[in-house]
């Protein structure tokens, strides 16, 4: 295999497929990015085992030649070394040349790289064929959708399952579910009906998976038993699904909502980080207290010393009540919303609370308060 | 004690301060801001008993009042907390009043923090007189010659002489030297005659000291026999001397420098960053050829390939010859030069070298080369 390549969009390939591959893989031929050359274009490919990415370089974009002085083949390279070197040579194009199975020589004609390769049967079967359920979304659409749930998910690994956001396709609508056990984020987006699917798919990759959305309209996904594939225009994206069942939230949302806060969300949030100076030592505990003679915010540290603000514009129907909560996920909740105005909305003080904006009942946050005795 | 202050210009001095304290202190009351108002200012002192620093807020700048309804008096306050309020609270003023002798309240009428705080007399005697052989230099000098220097002193503890710049004023000169034992970095300036001594001291601290320098021409400094004290403006930092005598480094510029290469640094830097990229794993080791047929860097690695690059323009002196070095070190030296075209002289294969600029000889690089066999 031989190519001569546009180097700014072999980089811009290469970056993209990096993003699947381990700073150290267990299987050293998942270290490498595969690359194949065939009649259609370069074809880069790059995984972590659960994650799979594998895009697409055409010979020609309309106008623009890409590649050139071709031959075509398969080689696995090292995909550290060749993604630093495609960005550290500065010239317009780069050239590669596998001269035999185990050396390939990477150039500009002014800096010369002799790579050892490994020969592409190596490289483990990985399958990238769509299967299953289709189902296709409106790119901004699916990145909101990760925005307003993923932060939710927990990021330890003893509960794998609240790692994932879940996602059920039902009846024309597409729920995805996102709790570490003391927070819950849910959004629901309507889609065609007769699409139904239940998978758990990893928040951290579902994340990976918005990063890769870069000018293309919709983002189709295709379901099968165990795994879920992304296409995103000349990039697949493939993941495991996650095995086993998730825990059963659909009565988490809590009603009687008796007392409701609405503010505005900039200055709630501004006001949750200047009192949370005093909240470090005591897990971040922030205080909320409501009632018909203001509200306001604030912490305690025995150490430091406390802080208070008031909250100048609001509205508030309800008694008397005082919530204590961990700031981060009051200010992540609030900030996933988007919206001007956010409301609170609680049953009482110990019960899990709401999150939400009232203008837009596609999503929903649901916080559960600290003891702070 | 109490004070309204414009909170720009408070943030602008306890940002400054704060260089100087530690994140912890075995002192605790080294972990305090020490405030003081009287009647020619505002003073804060931070210090983390290696170094000092103590800026002054004026009651007004020209014009302009950056003080307003305050009552002189003495306090400590915690560096962190204190700096993280000003810099959150998002209003023109912020006030702090000492209510009683452990409590500040500070707020800008919106949030309230209640700081514990503690009396002036618990902060250690620091003594920030100027005494002994005075020196002033241009703020833009003092900067270049920590500039080219500091980098080359150690930062290892072993041998805590190293990890300082010696500095000696003697005969119209001040010269400064530093020197990890692998590469050595010396600077001299011209000063006045009669100003004459020896200090060492710490490389970091002085890097501190640059960065402290805005908007004033002259650093003064003041050397007794075991401090030194600089006055930039309205700031005036101390550090102590290091105890212990530098290493003879009078005999370390090689002479007799038979093979000379001059490149333009640019080139060079790029090539060597380029190669680089195939050293990690033997140390960083590049390797130099130079002959009448051309200027190539290389490095390998047994495990992944090799590199190389042929310098394109360059006027060389001298027989064949090869040189490894640490690419690191090379880098430093040639960009601490900050000039267009450097020249790098040998005496042979693994003697020190020289790397400099034939335009500049107040500054001199020397670099230990490294075996590769």
């Amino acid at each position: 295999m031989k190519f001569t390549i546009n180097r700014e969009e072999f980089l811009k390939g290469l970056n993209i497929t990096a993003r699947a591959i381990a700073s150290k893989s267990v299987t050293p031929a998942l270290s490498n990015f595969k690359i194949d050359l065939d009649e259609t274009g370069l074809y880069l490919t790059g995984s972590n085992n659960n994650l799979t990415i594998k895009t697409m370089i055409p010979y020609k974009d309309e106008q623009k030649e890409i590649i050139r002085n071709y031959k075509e083949g398969t080689t696995l390279i090292n995909a550290k070394i060749l993604t630093e070197i495609a960005r550290r040579v500065d010239s317009v194009e780069l050239s590669l040349d596998v001269i035999d199975s185990s050396t390939a020589i990477i150039g500009d004609g002014k800096s010369e790289f002799k790579l050892n390769c490994i020969r592409s049967d190596e490289y483990p079967d990985i399958d990238l064929e769509p299967d299953g359920q289709f189902l296709s979304l409106n790119s901004a659409d699916f990145i909101t959708m990760i925005d307003q749930t993923a932060f939710a998910a927990s990021t330890k690994e003893q509960r794998p399952i609240l790692t994932t956001i879940n996602f059920e396709a039902h009846d024309g609508k597409l729920t995805a579910t996102a709790t570490d056990s003391a927070r819950m984020a849910r959004k629901t987006l309507n889609i065609e009906q007769g699409v139904e699917f239940i998978a758990n798919i990893s928040a951290r990759m579902l994340v990976e998976v918005t990063h890769l959305i870069d000018n293309v309209q919709t983002v189709d996904m295709t379901v099968s038993e165990n795994k879920i594939l992304f296409s995103l225009g000349k990039t697949v994206v493939s993941t495991r699904l996650s095995s086993g069942d998730y825990p059963n939230t659909k009565n988490i949302v809590p009603r009687n909502l008796n007392y409701v806060l609405q503010v505005n969300a900039q200055e709630m949030i501004k006001a949750i980080e200047r009192v949370s100076l005093l909240s470090i030592e005591r897990e971040n505990v922030v205080n909320l207290s409501m009632s018909d003679d203001g509200i306001e915010v604030s912490s305690k540290s025995s150490q430091i010393g406390s802080a208070s603000e008031r909250i100048s514009s609001y509205r508030y129907e309800g008694q008397r009540l005082e919530v204590s909560f961990n700031n981060e996920f009051v200010l992540a909740a609030i900030r996933a919303l988007g919206s001007v105005d956010v409301t609170l909305a609680f049953v009482g003080e110990m019960k899990p609370f709401v999150v939400k904006n009232d203008k837009d009942d596609s999503v929903i946050q649901v916080i559960t308060p600290m003891r702070t005795f």
